[in-house]
């Protein structure tokens, strides 16, 4: 019986980074899944809303294995795809107060609330499920409550931490468990999975506690109002420019159906606390004097239809950017998405404001280990094995550097990608086999109808559009009856195009003059060299002939 | 006369830079050009090949009035519109001569060497252009043979300094002309326009000797093939990689049309100096032991169809990466192009290669001045106003608040946008008017033929494709004859609009059968609503119904 104790471990999808928003545990017949979160499209991923990882293809036959679903934290990319799993897969669901209170949002809002198992725990506990004897530990991240794991079997013990970083001084004053990282270490760690989305980064990350002095800066310096924006998630952040607000005699009202929800909830679970009477709702705020008020709300990532993407706009309903506010975007910009980011910042300064965001003063700091973190988290721990996670590839080569650097011994290191299996059996780690299928993309109500085929077709007619060619031909004589109908979206100009329409028009009568064979293929191969020909241009074009 | 002794100063064009591309300066019925440059699009401007100021809207009327058009330095920010503005306007052209080399390898691309009438200066040169007396004097940056302007007419001085930095250790020697400065400022110095780039970055920018170090370790470090990616313009970095080959006994290759072009022609100009047995062609370094060769190319910002985007594809043709093989990018992703080059670097990591890049490794500096030397520049300039250039307006109003803390009076700055005219008129400066327009798309061979309008129906395009239904209805009966015919692009995968065509049919039948009024209009309302309905996706709908 050997060869049941083997335990795989399962990396499923992601957009680039390995093992970000879904890792599975399988032992035996029984899995534990770790994390089922989103991702961003990349730029180039036009027309896609948000990207979830390929679980299907590896569940689909073991859908009545899994004994349980364990969240690590309360961030999109860690919870966002879980009304999708749960489409598919019914297990208890494991995880601390703030996490479960930010699932309960998510799977209320999906009308899903009432079919899910969902089981408090806190950090320190051990936790039976299945065969995995799962110890949470507290870790500090961007957001609270977050934890790492300690997943126990016949086959060893694994520690997955999950995101996170040592802040000797974090906001909720709860350090990392250093003491469950040395308990493991004692106990033998086979292997470790961490988070290596920093390993470029040199240093220590700064505590999140630097954000009150640079808040402090900015409220001291400000005359008129304050605006913050943040993500809805960053809970400890409300807290944050709550108390920056108390400190300087000001009101805080919180505008954005996500941020209220998200705040209500993490106040009646005792994760943020403020005075009554510090807040007020945004219609209060708007009618007190300018200097007396915080306004919170979301989009810092410079999304359009956020209340930050509309007052850059100017398009915001209740209120106005104006000549003397002061509007801080205390987050960092996603990567990729830096353009839209400091293009909200310029409209805002063109607006009048003052804008302080985290290139020109400390108000946001990264919620990841940096290089010395990450060195401090494998002494600790001393694992076997290293299996870098959370990171693009070169994020992970990096990790594995740093880890050679502190003694980890370069085979024992293992940089793999999503869908690789890898095993544990016997003390020792093999790699099984890759699993197909990564991610999947969501658009609309769609979920993996629309793929990188689908996506390159938008591309392709996004660089220069469409024509639309419509010709009536007499079927006895087969000779052009009456003009051709030209229409095109996305290609030139009107004026532009209708210089050119008379010479196709030529060219297009010519060639069903002078056509043998298939017509379509050849009015289309006329319409094509024609407009390259003119403007050097590809558009798509659709040939449609009509005979009678 | 007094009206005749005022100065206008109008930046035009450039994608959210304020006179970065192109600025003039027009005094009476004289103009002079400063740069002409492109710039390239933002990743929602698509299609798009590159962008150049509208320089057309301001001098169609006075193409007579141009008496010179000054060049700064050899960047494609600065000179890549040349063939565009030379087609309107016919003037001397007046440049260092690594600039002019440039500037010449570019127009014989377009034909147009012949036509262009060009004038070496020397750094240091005082030339007289219709009635500007003005003064080139050195700059460092990160191109060679760099310079500022000092421009003077009767209405006053004006100093604009182009991009620069404050190296103390330049790779050529040849620190920036503090002296010049000085003399600029005993002279009085009515306005200065200074680059704002690095507004925004704290300290000292490092020199450009650093790379030295950085490369010393990666050649030490590699046993294989050494790869350096660069800009093809970056004259300094070649040469800094080519002695770094010979300190590490290596030999040299550079490949690819417009990095030979470019070395070839600082070669014969002197800007770059190595041993004749120092360099290699490609065949040669492809026969040679690994250890032996450093191969240098272009694609360091990640575009695919350069040689390092081929390799990271696998689809170069002459060589492959392969494992053991360092990469070196030898640059920064141009804001906004983070995630191609961090893809290509994946796909390199994933190809067996060691890549280095610029957040692990010091392998790159900036070539624009930071904080401390925006307000030393400030210092020995002494001017009277300033008017920050070179940046996005939210480094245009960090450059504003450094000069506040150096003691320029808040209201003798100011921060404005390209197309306002800036008036310098008896010792005072004033707004002038604004003139429309800023930047022309260039697509193809089309200048101006697609505007913002068209990219945003191709935006619509790519969001969820297009729907061509062609309908054909007896004249007689009014009823659909033979089946509807459905195409889709873009759209969704065509399996999952196969099983829904059913359904559209059906209704398309009611929806002939029952019309009344405009077909076309009722077919694409039932269209929509029903693509809505099913899949929540907006395709772009073209409906074409023939009739007989």
């Amino acid at each position: 019986m050997k060869n049941k104790k083997i335990l795989r471990i399962i990396p499923i999808g992601g957009l680039g980074e390995v093992g970000k928003n879904m890792t599975l545990y399988e032992y035996g017949n029984n899995i534990l899944i770790v994390d089922a979160g989103i991702m961003f499209p990349e730029n180039d991923m036009l027309g896609i809303d948000y990207i979830i990882p390929d679980f299907e293809h590896y569940l689909k036959d073991k859908r009545d294995h899994v004994r349980g679903i364990v969240f690590t934290h309360g961030h999109e990319d860690h919870i966002g795809a879980i009304q999708h799993l749960l489409e598919m897969v019914n297990a208890p669901i494991f995880a601390t107060k703030l996490t479960l209170g930010l699932l309960e949002v998510k799977l209320n809002r999906h009308g899903m609330l009432a079919k899910a198992d969902l089981r408090p725990v806190n950090a320190g506990d051990q936790v039976q499920i299945g065969p995995f004897t799962v110890d949470f530990f507290h870790v500090c991240h961007s957001i609270p409550d977050g934890v790492g794991l300690g997943i126990d079997t016949p086959a060893g013990l694994v520690v997955h931490t999950g995101d996170y970083k040592f802040d000797h001084t974090p906001v909720d004053n709860w350090p990392t468990d250093y003491a469950k990282l040395a308990e493991f270490a004692q106990r033998g760690v086979l292997a470790l999975l961490s988070d290596s989305t920093n390993a470029t980064d040199t240093g220590w990350t700064p505590s999140e506690r630097i954000i009150d002095d640079g808040l402090d800066q900015v409220f001291s310096a400000a005359r008129g109002r304050i605006l913050v924006a943040t993500f809805a998630s960053l809970i400890s952040r409300m807290q944050q420019v709550a108390s920056a607000a108390e400190r300087h005699g000001r009101k805080i009202a919180f505008t954005g159906r996500s941020m209220v929800e998200n705040m209500n909830m993490a106040r009646e679970l005792g994760y943020v606390d403020f005075p009554e009477k510090l807040v007020v709702t945004l219609d209060q705020a708007l009618s007190m004097p300018d200097d007396q008020v915080v306004l919170m709300c979301t989009g810092s990532q410079g999304e359009p239809r956020s209340i930050m993407g509309r007052l850059a706009n100017g398009t915001n309903q209740k209120f106005n950017v104006r000549e003397g506010d002061t509007i801080v975007l205390s987050s960092q910009p996603i990567p990729g998405n830096e353009e839209p980011v400091f293009r909200i910042i310029n409209q805002l300064f063109r607006r009048g404001a003052d804008v302080i965001y985290e290139s020109i003063a400390p108000i946001h700091v990264s919620g990841h280990a940096s290089q010395e973190e990450i060195k401090l988290l494998l002494h600790l721990v001393k694992p076997k094995y290293l299996i870098p996670i959370h990171g693009e590839l070169r994020m992970l080569k990096q990790h594995a550097k740093l880890a050679q650097e502190v003694g980890v011994p370069k085979e024992n290191i293992y940089v793999v990608e999503n869908g690789q299996i890898i095993e544990l059996v016997d003390g020792k780690l093999r790699l099984g086999e890759r699993i197909p299928g990564d991610y999947l993309f969501v658009d609309g109500s769609g979920v993996g109808d629309v793929d990188r085929s689908i996506v390159r077709e938008r591309e392709t007619l996004s660089q220069d559009g469409i024509i639309v060619v419509n010709l009536a031909v007499d079927g006895q004589t087969g000779q052009l009856r009456g003009e051709p109908q030209i229409l095109s979206r996305g290609f030139i100009l009107a004026e532009e195009l209708e210089a050119l329409l008379e010479g196709l028009k030529t060219k297009l009568n010519q060639t069903v003059r002078d056509a043998n064979g298939n017509l379509e293929k050849q009015v289309l191969r006329t319409v094509k060299s024609f407009l390259y020909e003119e403007t050097k241009r590809n558009p798509f074009i659709f040939v449609n002939i009509n005979r009678d």
